[in-house]
């Protein structure tokens, strides 16, 4: 199923179609009949396949996928066949194509931090933030699912995540700030952001559910992660900040429990090979 | 004046913020009245300043900015003030940031690419391709103006660029084609794009005004220029395909007249130092 | 700062009055000048009052608020005045007083089972369930949150809350399955509806953060909240389906810690007076 | 054929599920193939069935309706049943069943008080105030006619209302105004909104076709009617303000020929239960 | 006020200047100061001036207007002055003209029949049809009431007017069909279209509040209308299908009360003149 | 495959009929099932076919099409045929046939100048202005290509076309101009309108590829096209202003390669003759 809606998918190719394709009408062969082949060039985690898959469909094509989005592919591998008019592929052709390319980047991208901190720790979890560009969100949130990666959060309405912007405004012991969160918000984990090691002890002791470690070392989660094991308070340990696909078995080691990153949202685009061929007959 | 509508940037605070900032009203600190500061931390060239402005304005926010999209920024340069309470300062933070990091990237990679080429040929231009993330094609283009490039095409629907996979759908010699174009389409520029130097020369002969080299090495384009210049046809000489900042002034000495070139939609998103502070009255 | 963007204010009043108000240009009355003045008829806790201004200002009138969203007020309290041309005072004139009547009803009852909680329990939290009217998800939960309570979900894409319609997919030990959602959701607090005090305490054992307790009776809550007061797990206690004013204080005292309900979004509207006045000069 | 349009009813399951139910993910149990079956739990006159089956549509699955909009519908009696993955129904899941439970509540309280006057005077018409929840139009308009009522106005553009509120701008006897108005307006029915017998005397010698009765009593109605009966001015007479199924038997023996009602809007949701269960295989 | 939203407007401009005025930019200009006059090169009645001025504004420019739409301006009278930089002047240029053009057009031609109608019968109304072109309703609608007319129908969901087409699914009398009209929509006319005398003559025994005659001779209207005058039914008479200006005053001799056309949306674009010139500062 | 989007026709839909077809409600004759025949009356080029169909699609009637976009119709050939119950066929009816009749007009008109035109030039292009009327660009140019123009400009965004009041903020050699522009516009034809011959020498000799003649007589582009052929320049000769199916073969023989033209936007729609039956069964 298509993570965008009807109405965002056609906005999409009316971005870039909108009033047909010009070269296609001036050379006259929008009726013939072709068919195009999406494959893997490079290895990557596939993203978006169902709503190119859509995209195409838009354009009068009738299209078969031979892979789901998450697959890893090797290159070369099928992604899908589309059949119709020459005017509807060439017109949905790299509105597609640039939608796989991209968000697979992040979903590769996801997936390799997700391998790499499981490799030495197989239960932690990643946690994409919500620095995607805005405006892609819809995309941006479905290829970290294909990458094996959950969201840190979607938005501002519907977590609790204390930055030291928030603290800013008040004049309260910590331990005060927790109580009166609990009582507003009791179905929802505590979570702070904090930049050293002593404002975690802090945050634990005071009772946050979560602690965020800004731009720690790894080394330092370690240490944090020791003093909080022998202690009374477990707030669950998330990295954060610089956290990617190099360091990412390092803060595993180290302890933490959930990887926030926004590393895979500045992934390379996948290559897809496209092929487009005529066909003997029009329909 | 914003590249984005209203209804966008609307869509865009809605994106991250739909029902207000959980956290803020959870500490009670909305009414607070503070200021934010937004400096540049890295280098860069500045974009989509006015639509930062324009969205903390949406959050009801008074915004003064100390610099335009397209300005060069030295670390530490400030970008913008805003001054509200709390919970439009809270809300809009984010967005705002996100969108002059993101696109400042691009603008300042594709600065890199024009500064890189023109240091060679002075007169050179720069087109961004429209591989940009789908959905995005406003700020895109923005960025890449403010960044000192211009738009290869902005979709289908306004440029004659003949790829192979459109003439694997024609039996006809060349100049037929450039014929049936140049009648079909007398206002536009006939591009196409080719692989070898024989195809450009081929395309040159029969008539296209821009040959568009896709993957060629610098010294073959300076092969293909030489040729041409010495000839009767002289269509302008557009190099694309892995164009970037490390070869821009190789491509430009070999004599390509306008990169054609994605690269600047990869960039690395540019930091934006972000200080919010408590002011002593509540308006 | 109204809840809803200026598009979707636009879109309501053009539900109303797609192409004028006819009796207005009918009767050539538009030119005219007046007030129109909006003060509390039923007594009410005031909802959607910057929105109704917006409302207001997009039809072209100056408008006063006198009070704030989430106030409480007497019959008689104004609530804000606008001034305009006949036309613009009349166009939008129904449109604003629905949205009070309609969301401050929602607010009162809300506010009333908040009260009726508190005076028993005073910091327990109250959350309004997502069973609001399609399409006005917006205008329900500035509602709400002026009625001084929470949320219980936005939606389906942002909490863990798992129904017997989700486990009669599943094949494996409860406990299985709050281990796997605690590794896939680790910022998320884990929450589950039970119909059954065994079900409850299975839950609970098996490391649910919270039990929502589905139309459990005051008696069978206190129950469990004593049985789970000596046990080693203490999820938090909410009490849902059939909650409202009239047993609120009940269910605090057997012990539940979140109201959970949806009898606020069937509130009776609260009546507005509207009175308009010609005033002496058009401008 | 669904009142809404595919975009609207996309936007009710964006409202919901912005980005893919969290819960059913983190259980990995999407792919699971499902049944879900909606019957009446309570006695209903259904609405919105079209909608409801519309949006499972949407989300992948595939939807037989057994009953139709404006059908009366005894508890157990099956509205309609979806079969698809686990992720498509629990996802459209609560969107489907709110919508029909909410609006099938307007729709039988139309109903009841449709059928309360009716039983006294056979061609009655009951029509419903444009005072629905802003934003719900669509739906309100689609449940109402479900009930057996018709709409009073859709909104301002498309019918002649005079109010006293409009009076108040003029300086004229009633039948220039009436005169003005069926000039401006011959093809409209001329209807004013009075607040006693004398007033509603006037309105009728002054020539308005309808007389619009604010707040009467039945009693009141009554002598009017028979005043009117024996005079050449023979206005409709529309009993409005407080109506509702408890009076409407009372309004019609007093001769009222059309209630205005708002009283549905403020019905209790009709209870839909819905049953999930797995089925064997997956498609 | 603008007849369109902000949203409508914003998609106007976008249409037309989605990513800014190429040639001006590439001049560099877009920074210097000018000022843009619009004056009436044809005589005309001016319409939708708010939505230009509107449109004017969101480029960023200030706006004087000095005439209001439903004017009648002789060649030469100013409608509006803009100042700003030259990039908001020529971006908002054609679009802002070209609505006061088309649409003045439109209230010209629509001024042209109430004229020459009302020259001969004072009370005559003319209403324009809904064949507007598809998408352009909210222009169409307030161009019609600058040129002194009246909407026929907005739509099909808020007036009663049966064709043919439906009395094709009928079997019945008509007296019977208009009784059960009569009882399903109490505060609506009843209007049909006829293509007789005879039709028209039974529509008006059968109960029809309006007989709109469809294509007419004059003589015939005076026929009817003289049949009608002396027989105990007086239906409206409305002369529609190939009303304009050159038959107004005969159809209004005739007897017709209501004039319905559709010829106005055939109107010629009225001239609008713009002068563009820079000023000494820019701001 | 339809020129405008899902999005665009379920709007045009909803402007006519936002809440169903009143008069087939009130009238019962919904359910029944019924054929709908659209033949042409007039001839015509027909446009917008696929668009209409689409529209009678979306209220659920099958829709067979007899004739694609671009064909040239005779008096009663037919045109498309839907099959539905009454009230879809209902729905649909007037859309869709507005919708074939004012855009046929326009591509029939478009059609009389480009066959006048190729007449005498068989390779002469006609392009279309972008005056169409605001918010129908979508079907205009559907419409354009469909009678065998081209657009002359989608919008500013894509094309340099200098005109006088670029040049007003201008104080530079046009030499200088060409040159500048040349450079950020490598891959664009440069387009200047002039007012006289000695300005489109001027402009000739600066450079500009194309010199668009703004109210030349055919006299004058005959003469202009003559000194051009013995000089060293020789731009695209494009006559604009005032061109239309009366002077199109004068401006073709006095040498124009291109005519701009407004003209068709003003054509007279194209009558559609609609017949709709009653069928046997209603499925």
């Amino acid at each position: 199923m298509p993570a965008a809606t009807t109405t965002e998918l056609e906005r999409l190719l009316d971005d870039d179609v909108p009033h047909g394709d010009l070269t296609t009408e001036a050379l006259g062969i929008g009726g013939q009949a072709g068919v195009m082949e999406f494959t893997a060039r490079d290895p990557m985690v596939l993203a978006l396949v169902d709503d190119a898959a859509a995209i195409l469909g838009l354009c009068g094509c009738e299209v078969e996928r031979m892979a789901m989005s998450g697959s890893r592919l090797a290159p070369g591998a099928p992604i899908l066949t589309a059949r119709g008019g020459a005017a509807g592929l060439l017109r949905g052709w790299k509105v597609a194509q640039t939608l796989i390319e991209i968000w697979s980047g992040v979903a590769t991208a996801t997936r390799e931090i997700v391998d790499a901190a499981r490799a030495v720790s197989p239960h932690i979890a990643v946690a994409c933030t919500r620095k995607n560009t805005p405006g892609t969100k819809r995309f941006a949130v479905a290829a970290v699912k294909s990458g094996g990666a959950v969201m840190h959060r979607l938005g501002l309405s519907e977590t609790i995540l204390v930055f030291a912007e928030h603290r800013g405004f008040l004049d309260e012991p910590l331990a005060t700030t927790v109580e009166r969160l609990r009582r507003a918000a009791p179905e929802k984990k505590l979570v702070t952001e904090v930049s050293s090691i002593e404002a975690a002890l802090a945050a634990a002791e005071a009772g946050f559910d979560v602690v965020q470690l800004e731009k720690f070392a790894p080394a330092d989660v370690a240490t944090l992660a020791q003093r909080l094991a022998t202690g009374p308070h477990r707030p669950v340990i998330a990295a954060a900040g610089g956290v990617n696909a190099s360091n990412a078995a390092a803060y595993a080691q180290a302890g933490a429990q959930v990887l926030v990153t926004s590393s895979p949202y500045m992934a390379k685009p996948r290559d897809v090979q496209v092929k487009i061929r005529r066909e003997q007959q029009t329909n």
